[in-house]
């Protein structure tokens, strides 16, 4: 059985392992003021060019929940689309910190500024929560990607409105490795109050480097990971992997999420010459979506492991690939071999 | 400068990071639902002799966050000692999952059945909150370890008061391997609710196994991890590490338990021998507290890092010394050459 | 200007008050357990016939949070239709004890069998929130009301599928004297697991008599009221209201509601014989949604307060009259008059 | 039996409720945006010389927890004595909201500068939770008041250490109108950033006024109370009687509260000349903390209704006698004789 089913089924790759091997014995401070950590930050502040606070958490829903709820107030919420991974997928996590999440409809799993317009203006008086924060996932959940020609009007309607802009990244490295990407760090780092970069979906054990531009929100951050159980006392485990994905200009971040798209790449060209239809339309990211026959699907999932999104209403499915820094050519021509 | 701060200050033995490299681009199921997972968690059961659930949880304040709060109701509390972790250290990450902290006086860091008594008979109407919960942590934060003198009749107390039992087991390793220790894990399943063995002060990278041996707190438990933020994608690095630990019955797990309380030994005995008073009475863990004059502190400042636990009134200094799996005999007579 | 905003806009019915000036100094125990609110209790338990527990509550959007976040674990969710009042009007206090509500598409105003089913199979894991709960208003936010060959399917649904029922009764009296309705306190005794009968909109100063009859949910509810800050000191004065509306068989209480929906019907005539169109449909409650145009709305407004509900793509408005216990024939007869 | 148990056994003096009476189907704005609370705040207003927000609550834990979670950031953490209502006779309803209450020893029901920073001081980094306000509740728990001599101190440690001050005045009336005291509304107006002024223990059938000076705590306030569930539909009857009770310079609130103090004053003079010894120091406000014998409680039992506050260690009992509006020369005599 070979897994497409995503891009976190496999540990990491062996250098950040040898690195932490090197360093096995080596004592360091605790909860995330060790060199290590101190390094990758300031690695990631280069790329940047911005004087970010940054923050190594565990993992996504947890970075998600921290940065949402350390800058609303009780009866503040957050808009995101309807497919933003903290509407379906973080089971409460948002709502559980005691915020409402309000959905927008999504256009190939983005939102837009006319959806985040419309959301402000049905919540007019204090009968209603407040819209406080625009929720953004790049890439998306579907694997479609935003370009400056959204951001730009996302965030003047953000200006406009009074909202702060949170990028989750869980697959920025896919994203910013896209073929059709036209941003970079210091363009997020230019449009967003907060954001993150995702390590657990591009190589990393665990982590996520969470990237606070805004000052107001910089404060006492530490304090918020320590009140919600995410400040690990091995900080330096994560530093001193970001540090290696992040040093030399994230090298081996984008190293990684380019080889991923790459091998995505592939197999979207198999499927589109065997006119696959796709559920989603194809960013160039690591994230595929074609739509298969219950025929079809019954003998992929013989030999493959991935996920099934939808049961369509003519009997068809859309079925979801992805593909890893371990995924290897062998594996993709196998697949490909199957289609 | 060589640091006795604490347990967590280095990654881990190079042969759990070995076997994590062994495993790198091997293909896992995500979230916890692994095979190295279920074998750890496998292991753990043979020693409970029991059938309990396990989950692994990347962190120690997030377990007890966790465990608290999936048990007690919005009015319901747990009882903790003064100097209990979650009272102290966890920056209100009890109370921020909505829940008091009843606070009785500590014995040599411990609670004793009285106490727990006297907070439930002030606990009168529903004008107060309602104790639910015992928390005790074994080793205490003060070093020191409950036995089964103790825990029976906190057992007892607990069954006639109708308090749910939950100890926090950061340093569970080092306590069991006390020369004064009379329990074990399988005592643990008779008398406990719920409980946890710490991973990350004994040779994890992270990573707490959270035990539920009572039927009526296991139902739903993988969402609470979720809903908490605490689910790593890549659980099975958590999975991996466990099972390193506790294949063989524990061995690996109680072998660095054991040498690091060998290291604590020595310096204990280099202490009593120059007639240094305590803070705490040493129990044979990982933990002393010796009081110094402040020429002293200064003195041993210079060369080795260590917490100062509190200004005494008369002019001396209670501080900690922690040895970890890391700790090197070298290290340990340097110290003692201080002393 | 008369208002037809809403049936809060009046204090109470002068008998409430009498009632309450006859016993201005009179000593009662507090908190909820004095004589008059055993007395109010007993009389709703007659009409119940059920052993139900019985508190009053001050108002309905804490009713709501204390009834569901008492039955809901963290990480559990409550369904409600995208109209239900807890999803739109009380500024995110469901969320803020930390639940998600899951909506799905009304149909006038109410929640449906298939909505419930759907709701529940599109959330399979833990990795989404489980729903627990559904929550139905009757009267609805658009002023229909459920009746007996609606309610008896979403009982069962919520059987087959483990689901709480909980109705919010703000508008009860209302719907209960619907001349389409037929079902009676007893019925709902029978299918709710919970639900409010509200005081406020029909007669009461403040306070809503919240109903708990499965008797899983009974249990120490006192220190949730308190816990939320929803303990009256001067509980009688609430107690003393219900006794009023609720003794002689809920004569008073009855009576109220049957008078408002009078008063709405000889609106709805009118406004039907002018051949108004609604949006939506007239149940015979104390509510009306009439669609009227831009300049009648301008005219309307001079002499008449109300809500204007929605503005419609056609350029008219969607806009609600809603009567009261002190809405007078010749307020009804004005507004009919400008129509 | 006669009540010396509270000050909220009573609905209210009649004058209150004969104005309710007047206004009784008088059409009025909701949600605490009629005439009578705009009216009722200017009263207000104009005792305290400053530009504050004034928000009427229907009861004092409710307003208690929303002024201590409006300002607090999720990590931080308020300050309390260890009789403080908050932390003891809440049910943890600020814990409720995610915050820590932080206990210092009282001293005779009041905190000090000192327990103010040691708290501060013993609160050092982000693994604790970080003081960010002082509650203190004037008359205290145990009936002293605090005089300038202690407020201005507590102001200069708060304005010292970055924490806000809240007045908890559930019994400020009563504090007001001892003889000992020597502040005004006008003075707390100056040190507070926010208090409350309380009715349902003086006269009101509920409510309180919470006055918000600091202009940051001024925002979006009322979102707050609908969040939490504390706006009533009918506010305008907590408008009412706040009017009333404080229309020319807070002449009937201040003469229920001297009146109250007077007949407390004729029981302490009985209680002195009859050598009884006190738990707590009278301060001439409504509360007596007499102590008795085991023989005097059961006698007194017989025919008088009051709260046995603690049993002693010598075998005698400290209990508490609240004179309320309605407490009459009468009961006192009688009280008296059975002294």
């Amino acid at each position: 059985m070979i897994s497409f089913r995503n891009d976190y089924s496999e540990i990491a790759p062996p250098r950040i392992l040898e690195r932490l091997l090197e360093c096995a014995r080596e004592q360091n401070d605790g909860y995330g003021l060790d060199k290590y950590s101190a390094a990758a930050a300031d690695s990631i502040r280069l790329l940047l060019g911005a004087d970010a606070d940054i923050h190594f958490i565990p993992g996504g829903t947890q970075t998600n929940l921290l940065a949402i709820s350390a800058c609303l107030r009780p009866f503040e919420a957050v808009i995101a689309c309807d497919t933003g991974h903290i509407n379906v997928h973080e089971t409460g996590a948002i709502e559980g910190t005691g915020h409402k999440v309000i959905t927008v409809h999504n256009v190939s799993g983005k939102i837009t500024p006319e959806g985040i317009r419309k959301a402000v203006e049905t919540h007019t008086d204090e009968h209603m929560v407040k819209p406080r924060m625009v929720y953004i996932s790049n890439a998306t959940e579907l694997g479609t990607i935003y370009t400056r020609r959204e951001l730009d009007p996302i965030r003047k309607v953000c200006d406009e409105l009074g909202l702060l802009l949170f990028m989750d990244g869980a697959r920025l490295g896919s994203a910013l490795c896209s073929i059709y990407n036209d941003i970079d760090l210091s363009y997020l780092a230019k449009i967003c109050d907060l954001f993150y970069i995702g390590g657990t979906k591009n190589g990393a054990l665990f982590g996520e480097a969470l990237v606070i531009l805004n000052p107001a929100l910089k404060a006492d951050f530490r304090y918020m990971i320590k009140n919600r159980g995410a400040m690990l006392a091995k900080g330096f485990v994560t530093g001193i992997q970001f540090d290696e994905l992040f040093k030399d200009k994230g090298h081996l971040f984008f190293t990684l999420a380019q080889y991923e798209n790459m091998m995505a790449l592939k197999i979207d060209r198999a499927l589109t010459k065997k006119n696959y239809k796709f559920y989603a339309p194809y960013a160039y990211t690591n994230q595929l979506f074609p739509i298969v026959t219950a025929e079809k699907l019954a003998e992929l999932q013989q030999n493959f492991a991935f996920n099934v999104e939808k049961a369509l209403p003519d009997g068809t499915f859309a079925i979801r690939f992805v593909t890893s820094f371990a995924t290897t050519p062998e594996m993709v021509n196998a697949l490909i071999e199957a289609l």
